[in-house]
């Protein structure tokens, strides 16, 4: 083991020792760690970032990309409906990083998990001659199997409703968004979704996987698609003359379909269930109606004259 | 998401929906997996082998890669005297990497699995521009939290036992070691263990962090430690004289002591104890003592005048 690697330990150890919550009943310093036995069932979604894919070293700072590595595991777990509880790290470390680089990295991951109350109970850190990678298993619990919201839950008919604005996650939203922690469990007490996952691809592929894992297709209104800034940023830079207004918005809906990492929700809505989640105006209004689920399988919008359009379901590609 | 990597993810769907077992509520395909809850506490290990630090590409094979990557979780689930349930693959393929190779990776894991009756429940795949990433996470029980052998549980006078062999596990051990599951579930059911840690850096350094979480020192007898055959074959080579039998059997000792991946547990069983291991010969000849935990800490071993000598904990480093 280097030295940097036990003193690592060290400190990690002296980090957790101080924030385990009452279910851990051993968290760092063993050869695992131990949690407390649930009867609901656990939730488990593992997630890695990794240098030149996920993230720059050269730009982005550890504290942002130790943050990164929980928040896209906790956008996993909030899309299944489930209540995060513990956070397991894994972590390579190139060979001349320091204790205070780690230590960065640690305290990006620590600010976020304090946020949702969540737990760090173990890992495993290793010095190596690669590039940095820093993974992520985090546990969590629905209260019961039929709780948890599959991908392939979605009927032909279901509102399809997604939280956030999509497009231009490239220029920092990668690294800063918030997971939907609270509103999946917002959406958990209402009791209104019949299958979810989370926009990490892209809005059009993650939609196309779940209509094709629930056997049906999808048609949505691009102008219900909410776009963010970014999305049109990045399509200022790139229409020829950004005083097209018309070409700059088309531009902007591309990113929004096809740019990956907003990790907003995306989720299938019965519409006998829309008046449950109306008379619910604090989750409501973080949800937006983009389409409806279809029995034509594809992905698709409407043109003008009512045709039907494919969208092609392509996504970021690190 | 590159094209392999989706190749991949089909491929890895097929093969776990095959595997799985009626405690998996929701496996591969989704955000998370959903794995049936349990009231006995929850043990977790999560263990990264990277590319030139713990295996070599052009030296070993994709299956003995994907099988250590197993092996190293389940060896650290034994050493908590737990019985391993679930396992997370997380895995960063270099860019170039096929789908044939990730298959080998695979079947790696898999056939150790089967051959434990755990499970492959999920994970994460990537591809990147550096090299191979080769991470799990396995989820396992003990029937209650005070049934987990701590690594801090050691008293002194308790014996020190240990599993297996020691030295010049780099020969080829590290890669084909059996995890000793099976092992612990036989000392679990004779309730015989005070503490224990498998030796992954060195006999010599985790038996003496284990001295240190239990707050007392260990002495060892050097002429009882069970020696490696790779232990011998490496003194052989380094030894001047290699017809020198005492002179290869301290360089012998040597490896045996700070060669690290060996992979046995190491042991507390209080003396109180020790009829009723004597009194199971298939659980005791698996075991040999090696020493004794001391009041007096540090590493000791005693020299032909009776004086003790400390040793250094040291270990491999990757």
């Amino acid at each position: 083991m280097a030295s940097v690697e036990r003193e690592l330990h060290d400190w990690l150890r002296q980090q957790i020792d101080d924030s385990t919550s009452s279910s851990v009943l051993l968290g760092v310093g063993d050869d695992a760690a131990v949690i407390q036995g649930q009867t609901c069932p656990a939730v488990v979604s593992t997630d890695t970032i990794a240098q030149g894919t996920h993230f720059l070293v050269a730009e982005h700072s550890l504290e942002l990309i130790g943050r990164k590595s929980l928040a896209v595991n906790l956008s996993d777990i909030a899309a299944m409906g489930a209540k995060p509880r513990t956070i397991l790290l894994h972590w390579l470390l190139p060979d001349d990083f320091t204790l205070e680089q780690a230590k960065s990295l640690f305290f990006g991951v620590q600010q976020l998990a304090d946020q949702y109350n969540v737990h760090v109970v173990g890992g495993d850190t290793n010095c190596w001659s690669g590039g940095l990678v820093v993974g992520a298993t985090v546990l969590g619990g629905v209260e019961s199997a039929n709780a948890a919201w599959r991908i392939s839950g979605a009927s032909s008919g279901d509102a399809i409703f997604v939280s956030g604005r999509f497009g231009g996650s490239i220029l920092g939203h990668h690294l800063t968004f918030d997971p939907a922690v609270e509103l999946a469990a917002a959406l958990g007490k209402l009791n209104v979704v019949a299958a979810a996952t989370d926009a990490s691809d892209s809005l059009a592929s993650d939609l196309n996987a779940m209509a094709i894992a629930s056997g049906c297709g999808a048609e949505i209104t691009l102008d219900r698609i909410p776009i963010a800034d970014g999305a049109f940023q990045l399509a200022r830079e790139s229409v020829h003359d950004s005083s097209d207004a018309l070409a700059v918005k088309q531009q902007a809906i591309d990113h929004a379909l096809f740019d990956g990492e907003d990790f907003g929700l995306i989720l299938a809505i019965p519409e006998s269930k829309i008046s449950i989640l109306d008379a619910n105006d604090s989750v409501a209004r973080q949800l937006t109606r983009i389409g409806t689920f279809v029995s034509q399988q594809g992905l698709w919008t409407r043109k003008a004259d009512g045709a039907l359009e494919a969208i092609e379901p392509k996504g970021y590609d690190h």
